[in-house]
């Protein structure tokens, strides 16, 4: 398995002889675990992976390449018995998923302990052809969702009606599970970026935000689209539309291997400043997606991470005018040598729907 | 705000002049809170809720009694900006919460640091009458979705399609989150006490466990029926389930406040052990739910909890026989001086489904 060798590549050179992974995405991602519960140590020469009683089954079904354990005891113990039979010396673990207790549990019990930062991310960034291919699925899912959704936007009906009918119809496509929980935000309310759906019922010149991700295998996939409900005087909202759209295909155009992903941000930032909304899209123009919906790369000013070959990532551009609307545009596409792949297919144009 | 009252009570006894809270359960259980990103520090004196540019809108509208404050930096910063305005010499922190890393960073700020362990959690662990009566319409939610799932349990159904009009029923009901992935495990599969449902179709004769929560206003419910579809020798399935019926009996009976709540998972472990099945029963008896449904007070062997008044947790006992199938009967009960009251109405007795 690739993925094992790469990181049994790094022992010798982080002078440990063994790596405790503990985050239950990198768990499944080296593993194929799909479980809440389990941990992997991977040596030179063993990898053992650790569940308890619950899993047992469903680890001997889904788990390949590690010898199977069910946890007996506390953790920690567990955990220092392993070391023992292996020989492990320096135990490498990782610094942002192990709390600050049980960084100190295993401490009591005499492990010698190295932090590592991202062992198993540094991996993760970057897709095979693979995992592209599920999360080309799980875009696929979350895009017929959305399509079939189109009839039921309409005024008089409310946000929460919306969101429960789209949930359904992401389930019905096959989604196990939903990276997040749908957002429709209309009206005043797609001022929130994050906004929960209300009881608000969608009315005539609203611009309605949805954003929502679909899976496939574990893969996420992340997007939004604005819609706006025709009404009388609605130049307001197109004009905030295509002041975003611009943006978010400034962005898409900036993409190439080698560059610095806030180069990716600073094209969309900048032409949303130049037309005066430059206060009020306050969030970062994107984030790597694959098992975890939030992932790196992260795509903002304050990012100096470079962007790969085969790096996938959201561009999500948006406008905020509290109190009026907002708007937001979000594609998914895979960074190439010299361009990105877009990776969703729904239009970009605006979509008006009328009474 | 009574829970801020405890809490601020224990800052001098701890000796620190201020609390970070960082786990958003316990965010939202202090202030109001539901959104991803934020965290509150404590003081004698003031109360600082803090969260990003994403969230203001919805801070507003939630968050009452703190001080509302936007992140514009990285939260490390921010934390050390609010400790030298505040004077904060000593600040605790959440140590199941915090991760090696972040605790790493904020000692690089110079921030004099103390772990607490549980700061929150030791008041969650009592429920408010207010609260009580959320979990109540928590699981009125989860019921009244099982009973309009009962026609659409039958022969040549799959578990996967079962499971999806589940949610969709809890959905309807009202929640707007579920607390975990409804199983529905069937025939040999309901031997797996966590099992995913797949796409195995029910047959005669087949054990199928349904594990689902309900959700109203951030608070959590959690229950579990198995139902047997009638076949030719169907005499084992009972005899499991009759066993199970009565050792969970026995635990709930064996409830009152200041008994340990290993007393009350010896109740059901003792009895399926006498009936033979010792082996074939690997999880702890129960949980405590609330805002979290799998929290305190963990009602297992290793636990040596003391019961108290209003404390809510589950019971729910199960024999697994691998190959078989398996039965698991769990209900929520409030705990009170003398006795348990029961929280779920869902009838214990066998439903049997006639083809």
């Amino acid at each position: 398995m690739r993925k094992k060798t790469l990181l049994k590549k790094r022992l010798s050179e982080l002078r440990i002889s063994g790596i405790l992974i503990t985050n239950l995405t990198n768990v499944r991602y080296l593993s194929g675990f799909t479980g809440s519960s389990g941990f992997l140590i991977i040596t030179p020469k063993r990898d053992i992976f650790v569940t308890d009683f619950r899993y047992q089954e469903q680890a001997r079904h889904e788990v390949k390449g590690y010898s199977l354990r069910i946890e007996n005891s506390e953790r920690t113990r567990e955990i220092k018995s392993i070391c023992d039979e292996c020989g492990i010396k320096r135990l490498g673990f990782e610094d942002s998923n192990i709390t600050y207790a049980f960084y100190n549990a295993l401490l009591k019990k005499k492990i010698r302990l190295k932090p590592l930062t991202d062992i198993v991310e540094s991996l993760r960034i970057i897709k095979s052809s693979e995992e592209i291919s599920f999360i080309k699925k799980s875009v696929k899912r979350a895009e017929k969702a959305f399509r079939r959704l189109q009839p039921f936007i309409k005024v008089g009906t409310t946000e929460q009606k919306l969101a429960l009918k789209f949930e359904e119809l992401l389930k019905a496509e096959g989604c196990k599970i939903l990276p997040f929980e749908v957002i429709v935000a209309s009206g005043s309310k797609s001022a929130l970026p994050h906004a929960k759906p209300s009881s608000r019922r969608l009315k005539e010149g609203d611009l309605v935000v949805f954003d929502w991700g679909g899976e496939y295998n574990g893969y996420m996939s992340d997007m939004t689209r604005t819609v706006l409900l025709n009404g009388k005087d609605v130049s307001k909202q197109k004009e905030l539309y295509y002041n975003v759209l611009e943006a978010q295909r400034r962005a898409v155009d900036s993409v190439k291997a080698g560059i610095r992903s806030s180069v990716v941000d600073a094209a969309a930032r900048n032409y949303i400043a130049d037309k005066g909304y430059g206060d009020f899209f306050g969030h970062g123009t994107g984030h790597g997606v694959g098992l975890d919906v939030h992932e790196k790369p992260f795509v903002s000013w304050r990012n100096k991470e470079v962007i790969r070959d085969n790096m996938v990532f959201t561009i999500e551009p948006g406008i905020y005018l509290p109190g009026f609307g907002g708007v937001r545009i979000e594609d998914m596409v895979v960074a190439r040598k010299n361009r990105a792949d877009m990776l969703t297919s729904l239009p970009r144009k605006l979509k008006i729907i009328e009474r």
